[in-house]
Parts: C-alpha cells; structure tokens; sequence
C-alpha cells in the first residue's frame, strides 16, 4: 500500500461467539478503518476462542513478529470466560496483579449506584504487572495499555459502543502522536459491461505505472451483468502527491474502460 | 464447548479490503455458523492481505496444528492481487501448475458467453499441484480442494454468493461425510435488570454443573439499564442429552435471574 514502514498493526479478537458465526466482526472492520486511516498498516487478524493458550499465542505470535501496534477486543468483562488479561500476561511471561488505578476505576463505578465490589467485579482490576488501565468511558471494564519491547499493546472491550469510546478518547491520540505522518486518499469507480477478468491487465498497469492500490470488488456475476466496484487508494507523507496519483491511476483506468466499450457509474 | 475432538477447524480470510476495514468479515461468520453447526469446533480465524509470504504463513500455521479442515476464502479471482493459490502452494511446498480439468470448467464459461481465454482467464486454472478444482456454480473461479497430511484444505472465493454456493454444493456434503455425528443445540436467554457482573456467579456455577456452554452478550449498559442476552449451548453425540444439559440450565438460570430481582425477556 506504499505507507510508511514500520507502522504495521495487527488486530485481535478474543471470543468464541464469533468464531461460531453468531456475531459478525464488525468490531475488527471498525478498527481497521481507523488505523488504515491513520497511515498504519493493518497486517494481520487473528481470531481466537476465550480460552487460555489461544489468547496467548495470539499476543506471543504479534509480539515475535515486532509489529508497532496491536489492539485486541473482547474478553476484558467480569465472567469466568473473559480471559483476555489473564492470557496477555501469560504471554508476556508476567502475573495479574491488582491493578490500583484500575481498582479505582472499577469501585467509583460500583460504588456511585451502590452495588458492592464482589470478586467478578474486582477481576476487572487484575492487570498484567506493568499494564495500565485505560479509562472506559461508558462501560465499567477499563482498557488495558502495555509495552513488549517496541510493540504497544492496547486490549479494549468487545461492546463495541465501549471499544469506540475508550478507542477515540485515548488509543487514537495516543496513535496519532506515534504515528506515521500520513495521508491517505482513496476514490471508487463503478464499472458496467465488462467482466473483472477483462480488466485485470488495465489495473495491473496502472498499479504499476502510478503507485497506487487497486482492489477490484465483482458486485454483479462475471459472466451475465457484470458491475465491477474499483477502489483506488494511495498513501504517502506528501498530500498532493498521494492525490495526484490517484487521480492520475482513475484517468487512466477511465480510458481503458470506454475503449474497452464498458460503461462508468460514478 | 463439548465436541467431539478431532474436529478442529480453522477459517482464513485473504484480502487488504477485510483488513482496512472496508468490507465486514461476513463470509467468517457464515462459514463459522455453519462448521459449527456440523459439529466442528471453529477454533481460529486468520485474517491476512493479499501478499504471498503472508497467505502461506496462514496455511502453513493451519497445518502444523494439524487441524482437521481448514477454509479460506478470497484471492481466487482473474486479478494480479489474487494469490491464494500461489501462496497456498508455497505453504504446501510444491508449484503451481495448469490443471486441465479446472482449465476445461474455465473454458466452457467463457467460451459459452464468446469470450477468448486470456491469461488472467487461465490463471484460474492453476492449481497446486495434487489439487484439485471444486465446481463455481454461480462465478468463473474454481474452489480448490487439496490435502496436506491428515487435514483437509479447501480455497472459495470471496464473492459470498459464489462462496456459498460452492460450499452447499461440494464442500459441505463432504464435510458431513468425514465430520463427527453431533448434534448443536443453542437457546437464548434475555435478561433484564441485573448488571452483567451480577449474573457472572450463576453463569459460572451453570457452566460447571451442566457441562453446557454459556455466553453473555451485554446489550444495555452495565450501570444504567442493564440488559443481557444470554446464549446457552451445548453439543454432544446424543441429541436428547444435549438438550436435556440446555434446557436444566436455562431453568437454574431463570431461578437465580427471578430470585435476585431480575426479569426475563424471552
């Protein structure tokens, strides 16, 4: 995609109830948007069930492969199958402590509808040793933030309306601050009348001729009405450069498809 | 979750467009949906982008597991970007080479609509070597089936209609044939007016006396108007057991919901 180097994410998702297709992951398609975004490259998706030695692998596999920034969902809640801190610290070879900044986080919580601090509600303040609490906005489950040597580890409920909010409040300008400084432009092109296969060798010569990332998304069938969704997308540390080349690839992409006697959409 | 081991199956998705966020992983929650209800046990999901090295390390990790089947989806189409069986042949350490009966079911598409067979036509015939091309019903690219040891490979497209079809049609009456004989059975539970944290000892205890599943989806907020779904589940080789362990722990359930002041939705 031409983004800066070293900004590669990997994204993480803890629990069985997307593995088994009850929910669909939207929570990943959220994240990856942002960080696309933000000019990092999101490399990776692992899946996991809430289980021990799975969360594990997941944090020990992104750790070993020195990526900038992983973020995991999921698994931060007070029943017995939210494991996701307990499986971090396993894979950082530390312990879960009783996090007191969590702590707080979690009794003020409580406290202020009166309901008192059982031993579910405390878990949440369990913490990898070293591990920070992120505040959580709307929810009780605070985020957990920690370093594996230059890999920034982000764990963030799996609510979404609770990922996002503690996402926006501290992960993003948290991010931004460490970041690539990137832009990153896209367009889309529809096209009519001609099948994906005939315009492969038009987005291969424009991939690379301009630099730019061509993803070509068949909408109707192939061989009957076809409707090619293109989308052309470029990133770089100039603005007007990443626009340039964009629309330069979308010009040229235009030609080839009303020589070729297809037709454009929008 | 209580099946039959053995049957341990992983999904992996190939494409950039999952990866920023672009497109919504539908295809792994409908592939997830159905394995588990064949009584396999969706045990990882691999989300990697349309790059050789990374779509091999997908397979290649799926086979050291020594998992049952594996499932991807993505990167079979006519376009420089798709790789999946390029990458998928690395992983399996042989070459790709033109597979004359995935070349004759890609001729008669396109020669049935008059249309000449280019290279990037032709490139949907190649196959790993040793594999073999499943039936498109529905779009041009073959699926590709291929074993490694003791665990069964099959590569779909990303396009979901073609996706399913090829799974209906070929992929799943085989899955039957090599799959364990359990049956799945899932109930859900709405809970109102107790928070999440609250609920947690009863869902544990559940868990532990009737060996069934137990997930809690909160949907409300925890501190304001809690509500949670609650989906119980559990899968065996004996059907009235299976339902017998759901249907006790959806009772204890309702008990403990109704005598800590909570209500039940449906």
């Amino acid at each position: 995609m031409g983004l800066a180097a070293g900004y590669e994410a990997w994204l993480i998702t803890v629990g069985n109830e997307v593995l088994i297709g009850r929910i669909v992951n939207t929570n990943m398609a959220w994240l990856g948007r942002k960080l696309t975004l933000l000019g990092y490259k999101v490399d990776r998706g692992l899946i996991v069930p809430d289980e021990l030695e799975d969360i594990a692998w997941a944090f020990k596999t992104a750790i070993k492969a020195k990526v900038k920034i992983v973020i995991s969902t999921g698994g931060l809640g007070p029943t017995f199958d939210d494991k996701t801190a307990e499986g971090l610290a396993l894979a950082l070879g530390s312990r879960l402590e009783l996090n007191e900044e969590a702590f707080k986080m979690v009794k003020e919580k409580y406290e202020s509808k009166g309901l008192e601090l059982t031993e579910h509600r405390i878990k949440m303040a369990m913490l990898p040793s070293g591990a920070e609490p992120i505040p959580n906005p709307v929810g009780t489950a605070p985020g957990i933030h920690v370093k594996a040597g230059e890999t920034d580890i982000f764990c963030l409920p799996g609510v979404p309306k609770e990922m996002e909010a503690i996402f926006e409040e501290s992960v993003e300008p948290y991010l931004k601050r460490i970041g690539p400084p990137v832009v990153f432009v896209e367009r889309t092109l529809e096209v009519r009348g001609l099948p994906e296969s005939g315009l492969a060798p038009a987005i291969e010569e424009v991939v690379k001729k301009h630099g730019v990332y061509v993803k070509s998304h068949p909408r109707g069938a192939e061989l009957k009405v076809p409707m090619i969704l293109l989308h052309i997308t470029s990133s770089g540390l100039n603005k007007e450069e990443a626009v340039r080349k964009v629309e330069e690839a979308l010009e040229q992409l235009k030609r080839f498809i009303l020589e070729k006697g297809g037709h454009i959409g929008k």
